[in-house]
């Protein structure tokens, strides 16, 4: 039976990456594309890549007939789809991209994101959208709220050993990197080429807003609050993500952990001990590979998650969510190789 | 039916492309592996991206026992295949990536490659593989001669302009721009990233390999002699090539005998008159994308051409090819969608 | 003597570039910096690479006082400095980086830019700024236009070959090629990083505006009117520029010509006959390299100029412009050697 | 008076670079260049972005007559030098960039580098070539010994402040990110550009070379043994280094002490606090930035310092120490700005 799509914010990159990946989908339909600014358009104007493909004509979100959508990305900004979410119709399924429904706790999205949510009774229906630890509860969500792509980076290894208790909840030190396109295609002057290329850059620093996501999460597993030291930096390169984390704990215990909760996840791969992965080793895929390093000191260890911040951390997360939540193979659409170089 | 497949050369950029694109082939199957250097290796450790799928130990040509094996594909440095190829057992069919069989006359591919050529009879045998232009013949073929890139891209437009005579055969000057990754994986210092990096560089002006074969395909399809201005230069960046052709031609007619040409051609996309392809909008995928521009001058023409050197212009044209002569559908594994950014 | 100097237009690149090689020159200072939009801030602000320097707040134009500079370089957008030229005092001597007062004929003007020029007293007065052909004639200029960058590249080598006669001015194809910070610093989604990063795509073919200066200049030189195939394409790296040629002409002569015209210039370097040049090896520095190869047809030659665009396509090129109106040592802080890697 | 320089080991990235700031040092001449493998060659030919300079002929080291040479710059690998040091005339002063003369301790120089030392004697002669902080001892050593480039990064900042117990000495974390000139000119599948290209990578986790110096110094620092976390990356640009640094301690009291440590220092800026730098606006420079933010915990800060390996991480300090032994100004030839972008 195919599954009638409808992809909001289908203007921005997380959006042209959602019709890339849903067109090719063996049950999943494109029904309808929204990009309030672009409505009109036609995509091979907005993203030429796409010309070969026959899709929609952009339109505004409220020209949509919901009626025949089975299930709604929203790749739309933060504070959106809260307010859209009250009005939709209730058969209808939602993979929500932006951070509007990853915080149980209201107060805690006021604080990082400045905003008052408006649909706090749907907060409470929607799951966190981290497959891999909520696949039960995705499965019978109506409304799954897609993590960010730094917190999927780094949850997908600490989430696992801090439940385990293989490594301490304090001190924990995580320094990651974003490829640009994770800014997204807005206009300001920080993204622009010459501004990034050849250069490398920390920011956000110690107020990131995918923070409180983490720090939820990982109180979650650890049983404890949990509050780690985050720096964000920018690499010239358009794809990829890496979170470097520094940890108190045994690297071989670390490592066996992991591969003991990974061996039989399609998208995560766990390295040999000691080998350290490469984000271009994973652009363009669904995947993320883990390494787990020793480091000098006794009972210190180092973990290395990388993964394509378009795709798993956004867009292929969704389509997995997705899957799920319609009762798909979960792989569905989603076993492209990495394209290297 | 599943077809046996063996990739030689599988430790080169083209040979992991045919990798990538083979294993997600919906009828085909990866029985076979060789890089002569690197046999004994995995493949994980060869090319890391490619950890998660199930394949061969890279192993050397000698130990393949090709009786098992549908297809070829020899992504192997040139005037190796043309020697190994006496001994193939009849029923393999091959598509080889090298130049070896795709100039009819050894005295030119002498000329080129400085190597006699010691399978004449079968270059005789070998078809051009260009299946946009050479279909019904590769469906027939036993050894099908893979394109250069660059050939792939000048030609994809030229071939049906001097068949038709609507751009004057003398006078053509194509300058012509790639991706690094058509240096392939040798270690040379100008590869080097530092060498290549934040700068632009013309290479092999006049004297380039590709000419021979550019001469006598558009000799051919002009029914005289053509000799073409052709210079490469070297982009920094991965993956992407350009043909930008200066002719004498009328800009309405070339677009209108390319849109014909290709209105049902799955894997080439004319773009509207006056509109320019950029490289960035068919990497990842093998598509074509063509544009023609009048030039301000009454009665000249600027066509571009733009596709991805190792997918268009090496790897995907190879599995089409196999596609073709196997009787699969010539689309199977290669409806993928361009990845942008 | 200490020369007062004023730079408007500081906050885009030519004019921090301009602030980069006046704050070393021996006897130039700069005194007041205007910057519209970012009136009121400090350079260290609007360009952290500066902030080791002691310079002037930006302020506006009007804010500045012009009795007590010697010399304003004008690096604003066009159709600016034709207004404001007007009411400069008398004694102020000015290099504009506009196209303002590049071309003699008010209509070309019109055509190219869609301005009605309300200076047309002053563009008489004004020269065309490459020193290396103008050079008397901007020793006594009050207004120096410096050229577009693509103009500066393309005329090097052309101007003296058009002049001499070696080739010929009919059939000349220049295929241009820039850098990104070319396009400035202005918000188009067209200039974001991952727009054009991974990517090389061809623009503003058959009418970009620096064609009515090439028109201009080579019809000067040849005596006769000219009109160039002309197709500028963006390279995905920050500086760096290359105009490949494609002429007819005998490239023994057109290398000796070219090696007589330039052997006693500090700033163009003719490489041997053959050899071709690279943008990233005169990156950073106001050196111009030509190469020159013989065509694979007789009489035809390809003709090949790189230089930094926004040095000696902009602000080196000013700086030497400015030099030579003040008398001074046309290579005062500028002989910086090029930056590899 | 002229002080006579030979480079030896110019043919690779750091010796160009040497020749680059010597050939316009104010009294220097650089009189001799070695490169073994390419001696008899012209720079030009090596580097061709040199090709403005008039420079010697590369020669082999023995080649090259000692009696008239001032200064030697040895660009050499490890392990090099230090056998050719005993050999030098008594009047030569050495800056040596690679690591024979930094560690102290024989043993942990074997350890590291796994080679004996054969020059120990001189090894106590040898200065550590870090000039803010051992600018006494460099004026009168006939050897100094260049940092390397991760040191003097995470150096500049730490070095105060461990002196002065305002952060703690355990518990430090160094992540740490490279350009690719790092690497060197040295023929590696892992520096050719696809491999590096779009991606980012760690590599020698926990067991960096570097690491043996750092310690040394820390702990020299410190008053007590200091053993660090360290991680070095790979980020996909030609230059620029950043160390992103985790200790406990607070951020204004941080701040405060390297303020007034740099507040003299012509090449170290420290930013506003909360200010975080970036490597693009280093490039180019001799100059190193460092900023302070306080991280969310209280009682933790994050510290940044970048700079351009190339210069103040490689050539750049060696000019500078060489400017100090030979009684110069310590600025000479060194004050040229960061070229961004």
């Amino acid at each position: 039976m195919t599954q009638n799509i409808a992809i909001l914010g289908a203007s921005g990159y997380t959006g042209a990456e959602l019709v890339r990946l849903v067109a090719s989908h063996p049950s999943m339909k494109i029904a309808a594309l929204s990009g309030d600014r672009k409505a009109g358009m036609e995509m091979a104007e907005v993203f030429p890549h796409l010309r070969h493909l026959d899709l929609p004509t952009l339109s505004t979100i409220d020209e949509i007939d919901f009626a025949g959508i089975d299930l709604a990305f929203c790749a739309l900004p933060h504070g959106v789809t809260h307010g859209f979410a009250r009005s939709m119709p209730s058969h209808l399924k939602v993979v929500d991209l932006s951070a509007d429904f990853r915080l149980r706790d209201p107060e805690v999205y006021r604080k990082w994101y400045g905003i008052e949510h408006t649909a706090t009774d749907l907060q409470n229906e929607a799951v966190f959208g981290l497959p891999e630890f909520y696949r039960d509860q995705i499965a019978s969500a109506r409304i799954t709220a897609n993590t960010g792509c730094y917190v999927a980076t780094s949850l997908l290894p600490l989430i696992p050993l801090l439940r385990a208790g293989v490594i301490a909840a304090d001190g924990l030190v995580i320094d990651a990197k974003s490829g640009v396109s994770g800014a997204g295609r807005s206009l300001k002057e920080g993204n622009l080429f010459c501004e990034v290329n050849e250069g490398f850059t920390a920011y956000g620093i110690a107020h990131h807003r995918h923070m409180g996501e983490m720090d939820q999460e990982l109180s979650l597993a650890a049983g404890r609050a949990v509050e780690v030291s985050f720096t964000p930096h920018l690499v010239p390169m358009d794809r990829g993500m890496m979170a470097t984390i520094y940890a108190a704990g045994d690297a071989a215990a670390v490592h066996s952990q992991l591969a003991d909760q990974f061996a039989a996840e399609p998208f995560v791969q766990v390295l040999p001990i000691g080998k350290a992965p490469s984000t271009q080793h994973v652009k363009g895929s669904n995947q993320c590979h883990i390494g787990v390093v020793a480091d000098r000191g006794a009972g210190r260890v180092i973990i290395i998650s990388v993964l394509d911040n378009l795709i798993k951390g956004a867009s292929g997360q969704a389509l997995q969510n997705a899957n799920i939540m319609l009762g798909l193979d979960e792989t569905d659409g989603l076993m492209l190789s990495p394209m290297f170089p």
